[in-house]
């Protein structure tokens, strides 16, 4: 059973093994707020605050099941954090990869001294793998959310916040299988009942927020969102019941809400935040919770995105933001058109970032022809003047996005 | 006259107006070192180190200075700095920008209170400008780096540094102006003179270079590097004197070595570091100076990068690590070829970012065409399987990149 007795031994046994992390005081998400402060658990080792719940549980074992060794699956957080944890204590770790896992995924949990097993198919075969594994060698498997001791462990999150600030009124925390906010919901409630708790989960993978409201464990079909670290089909059974009763209310945040939430996060701080990490950190910046006036913080639980997805997060931001510009313009193919277009995106200040020059059989003119223009750009206004001016020398404007 | 007392009391000063940046522990930046710190004045309020030194010189000035304001010309960080500094001292602030200046700094510097003025031209006019409107306002003149009391400033990361940990070999600086070497090196050289101190510039701007190594102060006629925040053309007299007096070394590393750096901060540890801030790192990436079994402080000293250049830094990164693979191929232009190099590409796991096909004239054959492609690949072998996959079922590879 959780106790706070249980999170406080937490606290005191990951003294050595994991990252006290800083909490950063925001200036800028979301201006109605008092005051907002960070909780940096994506600055912790291994990039996320998986390392405290596998590291109490692991010390926890008795020492004979120290000896055999500890079996995890995951592909992300938890696989690092097990990892990690076992070489701390001395412990043989096997993980269990799905094989479409991102190969950086794969090496970290490797360079973190543990064997890598990698299962052909899904995360659901992984895992299946992994008790086979268990029951064949007698390793200890090590959930990823639904213990009482991971559950203590993710508390002491909870414990520092408080530690370090004690007139908050709320704290905001990413949720996906549960284990962290029902370890932070559970110390809070027991030590600062006043403030609140809330927890925020992808629209894309909304199965704690779905469970919670009709009060019973439910399980979704799929998941789809760039918040891959949240992407949980099924509540564990601790954890629903712990958030059913410590945490004051459920919110969802989509897809372009959580990309901005990690442009904001890298432009105001220049820290990387996953998309499950920068949930907490959307919900505030786009008023799920009631944030007027209010002391709050936002726990950041990760930053092990992939850089090819952090690429498309700020190529995506920067067209959002009108920072990139589509530009395609019907041409009459004869010459001297491109110089012309040239001189007036030039002369405006846009920066020319690449250039497709077709003969099209779809322009109305026979001889038309599409020029197809990225472009960077200050902001909207920006924009537009440029689209105003080629459109004055009598250019057509086929799209701009 | 720089003294440590003066250090001494700029830390004093400026507690409540800074933040004690964390030293975070880095495990992989370079195994050779027995161990690697990063100060991370990256993370500092305004996103770099400046607000130190502007904090402390304004904090000096006589009642009768500080009610006619300050006024300084930067498009970068000291902007932010002296904005920053002035209006926590509720000092009016005037800041000469030159018109090409990215967006987000104007913005920035703006939202920390402080008057913008935009001047026509490049830096040089900015600063003309600025002594202008000092001569007429009266306004006292904030200097980026030649001051004593901004030098002392500065040198407060040296007492944080050494405060912290006490048993290192070499601390590393980026070097722009002198400045904040000048300030960490004096403090090192005073406190713990067995520290080596070694300084970095961009090889696009090695302007304190090539002065110490001549032994006298020259001007670059221009300066070319992504590392925006140290691409100064001349030393200051004060920071010339105490880097050949207290800088141990200093070493250039070119603008590849910058992005990888800049690359490995955010994979690592999931942090944004500008250029500037990253050439410490890329400095003990690289072996630029000795590190073997050294414990060595990387001063990583701001992370205001604009977020276009970061994608540009990103996508880079990208493509000289194999994640990324812009790919040729020669055609048939005849029905099916397209279906079976998607096959090709789908059976190897990589997935298509963009496809570009064209009929070309340059083609061997008449009916040739060219299907240009980008990929997202694991690594240079994925890369390698599918080119000779490719190969093997009759496609011409024209380039891969």
């Amino acid at each position: 059973m959780l106790t706070l007795d249980k999170v406080y031994h937490a606290a005191y046994v990951l003294k050595d093994v994991v990252r006290e992390t800083s909490l950063i005081k925001s200036e800028k998400i979301n201006p109605e707020c008092r005051e907002v402060y960070l909780k940096t658990e994506n600055l912790q080792i291994t990039g996320s605050f998986k390392v405290r719940g596998a590291g109490y549980m692991i010390s926890q074992l008795t020492e004979e099941e120290k000896a055999r060794g500890v079996i995890a699956c995951s592909a992300g957080n938890h696989a690092q954090g097990v990892a990690l944890a076992a070489s701390k204590y001395g412990i043989k770790a096997t993980i269990c990869l799905p094989d479409g896992a991102p190969i950086s995924k794969v090496e970290a949990t490797k360079s973190y001294g543990a064997e890598v097993v990698m299962v052909k198919g899904v995360y659901d075969d992984a895992y299946k793998r992994a008790l086979e594994l268990r029951d064949e060698k007698g390793y200890t498997f090590v959930h990823p959310f639904d213990d009482d001791n991971v559950i203590a462990g993710q508390g002491t999150v909870g414990l520092e916040i408080l530690n370090e600030l004690d007139d908050i009124d709320a704290v905001v925390v990413p949720v996906g299988g549960g284990g962290l906010i029902s370890g932070v919901a559970y110390v809070i409630k027991h030590l600062a009942p006043h403030i609140k708790v809330y927890g925020v989960q992808s629209a894309g993978a909304p199965s704690m927020f779905n469970s919670v409201r009709d009060g019973k464990i439910e399980k979704l079909s799929s998941v789809s969102t760039i918040a891959d670290g949240i992407a949980v089909k099924q509540p564990g059974e601790n954890t629903f019941e712990l958030c059913s009763k410590y945490v004051d209310e459920i919110v969802t945040v989509n897809e372009d809400e959580i990309s901005s939430a990690i442009l904001a996060l890298i432009e105001q701080h220049k820290m990387i935040a996953e998309g499950a990490g920068a949930v907490s950190v959307a919900a505030v910046m786009f008023n799920k919770i009631p944030v007027k006036d209010r002391k709050v913080v936002c726990v950041v639980s990760g930053g092990n995105i992939d850089v090819t997805i952090l690429s498309r997060v700020i190529e995506r931001g920067l067209l959002t933001s009108g920072r990139t510009c589509n530009l395609c313009i019907e041409l009459m193919d004869k010459p001297g058109q491109l110089m012309d277009v040239s001189r007036i995106i030039a002369c405006l200040g846009a920066n020319v970032i690449s250039v497709h020059h077709e003969r099209a059989s779809e322009t109305k003119d026979i001889n038309g022809c599409y020029l197809r223009l990225v472009l960077e750009t200050k902001n909207y206004e920006h924009i537009e003047s440029i689209t105003k001016a080629l459109s004055d020398e009598g250019f057509r404007i086929v799209s701009v996005q």
